[in-house]
């Protein structure tokens, strides 16, 4: 019974700030740090990774579309060798930093609508993968189970690791509830908190139709950008400590 | 008899082009990379740095402000922590492309108004000079002999490399005449290749005054932002190979 | 037989440029200013102005999504609300800039990506017109025929004109060729001339399969980024005066 | 008695947001709307604009450096041709927004350090100044008292308004002591709420040596980006009122 929690940080820029950074590191095992192009200046990036170091938190390196306007949350069409050079470039930016540290780059984890899209769309999964592959093909990939990248990472021997999500609701299928629908989103610290403990020990959740779906993730993602959040994340934390599950990071 | 010939490259953004880099890249044998904060996107970073390793040529970081709208031309007031963080950001982002191209960045050379600003700021050149040392202390800061840099730079152990201009006017002093007076740069081909050859063979080159002045550069930066700057790059190698002078990166 | 020629200017970017835009003014009678958002800085875009008031050529808001990076060439997910303050931004920098050098925006041509989006998806169709409602209703937006963007405005009482390609091959339904088909673009210089003469005469074009189709266009696009265009551009220009039509602005 | 109360609103960009707006919205008569360059994305400035048009609340143009990255708080070195035109564009693009929701900028506050910058800079200050005379001669521009820019619009006929600053320590010379000196900024309500009240209706500050200054301003600067902010701008607010003191905008 091991799982990973990982959470998005570093998500600021220049003058602006998102969410309890500090607080969320004490949280988690796993930092998808933002690399510059949705959010994230280099002070920032220098800031989040020495933290993380201090506190043995693992670093991934969260890549998004080049969008600070939009934080990486509008789909864009953008063709396979850009997509692949921009990944690269924001990999390599964020482990140079990290390494300077003294820590390093473990995984990577693509952010907002690159994620959303990548699980359909083989051509972008497959410059998303291309870009690890060049950089390191050892870094593992975080996200959903079933997803286009899943296969497209596999044909070029780059791991793929699934995450699942303690305040989402889930289909009888499997999958998540669309934002957009009413209770697709929880809100309830202890039955979050209970549902990540036995997503963890089960591999199983509750679906909407009262159902079990089983659910093999290594690690649950959790949420920081408000204080609400930041005391989701750390009841999440206690739940899964008072279970016996151990939290260690995948990478 | 050893010289580099090092040019600035891959100062593209996007849909738009500077320079011919292909032709620079078999003249030169340092080519200045542009990281993404005055020009260069990733995808143009990522062509440049295959070109360069293909041809066998050292790449350097070309760091500047972070200022497309003005291509690193205006001085800014940037804190320390926030240039050491931006140039550290450009630095491993390119070296990351040129490692995954098979190669590496071998020298870091600051652009544009971070360049001159550095010769008389201390500040921002230990802001420089920290971000060099945090990455890799072993690469050297390519810039004008006698600047301010250089005292900071070997206070901290990181080495640097001078470079002379042969198509530039010298004072009896030395140092270059402002761009601003007239006669400042040379255009005649044959004069420009002959001062590079004395500059590698002699140390020295004839200042304004009709006198000799020493120039002890391991490096001359060359130009190629237009086809008569091609050509004269192409006349200074000529000259250079001719008289005997071995071309050979210093990284 | 009266017809307008309008083309894409002021599309550089700070110290980057694209195509020569004193030599279109001189051939164009509707210049398609770039706002800033895929191109176009504001010194660029107060020349243009200026340049295009002391020729007499009408001046066109030519907005886009936001994207430098990728000129504006890419599709996006962007919400109507944003997409409306969007182009109403670009809108009023840019016929502000024109009034204070003695001219005004006159229309309204969207840009690239945004053109092609707004032929179909009537979302983004409506939010460009709610903006130009929004700033001028009496502004036309210049666009293809039969396009989603038509019924939105007609709805919304903004008015459009529509624009032919005299180097575009046409379908036999009157669509344009896809330019990734082989033919879809035309070179010849007098072929395209003479299509231009057509379009603006018979308000026909020869389509692929050597049938006729009906263009009824009030404009006929042409091109200026590359020396070749500009001829092209020219040779269109000469064609329609030698044959008796009179160049005009729409607006 | 009459006194107009202004702040900095609008100055979120994208997904980050900064100070309570509409809390501020009620509170001053005058709101400095950011426009683009420092911060303020196209639905933040429509969404300010129209409630600020709701409240009867003075629009300004709060222009600034194209800097996001540094909020516009580092000094540049553009050339006046640029700065011109970047105000400019700034200038029209919150003046047509505004409009489309039904109001106007009625005056321009330049931002942070290019509001610094042309208080002793006169070719920076002609270029704005050469900006809102070229869009609108009759908008005055807010600034401080005795800085280079009055002597420039004044020799341009453009107007200036002077503003004081309730919170901040005043020399006996009548300037403001610079933030990093210690007692540079008040954070007592009821002092700072007093000393506005002694500014309104005296004309006159008390310095930091004990004497009397004068100050005469006809509007007074508060901030809104803290929750204590906002409850210090009330204070001001309040404490003007039960003075007796009538709360006007100046433009």
């Amino acid at each position: 019974m091991v799982i990973d929690l990982n959470a998005d940080l570093g998500e600021g820029f220049g003058i602006w700030t998102l969410g309890d950074d500090l607080a969320l590191l004490d949280v988690v095992t796993s930092a998808n740090v933002a690399c510059g192009f949705h959010a994230g200046d280099p002070v920032t990036i220098r800031r989040t990774c020495a933290a993380a170091v201090d506190r043995g938190v693992s670093i991934g390196a969260q890549v998004s579309y080049r969008d600070l306007a939009h934080f990486g949350r509008r789909e864009m069409d953008v063709e396979p060798e850009e997509l692949c050079a921009e990944v690269l470039y924001q990999l390599a930016a964020v482990d140079g930093i990290a390494r300077a540290m003294g820590g390093r780059v473990s995984y990577v984890k693509p952010h907002g609508a690159l994620y959303n899209r990548i699980c359909r769309d083989a051509a972008q999964a497959e410059a998303v993968v291309d870009a690890v592959a060049d950089y390191d093909p050892a870094l593992p990939i975080l996200t959903l189970p079933g997803s286009a990248v899943h296969a497209v990472a596999a044909a070029e021997g780059v791991s793929t690791v699934t995450e699942a999500f303690a305040d989402r609701a889930y289909t009888p299928a499997g999958a998540l509830v669309p934002r957009r629908e009413p209770g697709a989103v929880l809100h309830d610290v202890e039955a979050v908190s209970a549902r990540a403990v036995r997503m963890a020990v089960e591999g199983a959740v509750t679906a909407v139709d009262g159902g079990t779906v089983e659910v093999r993730a290594r690690s649950i993602c959790v949420h920081g950008d408000t204080p609400d959040a930041v005391r989701l994340a750390r009841a999440v934390r206690d739940g899964l400590l008072e279970a016996g599950v151990v939290l260690q990071a995948f990478a």
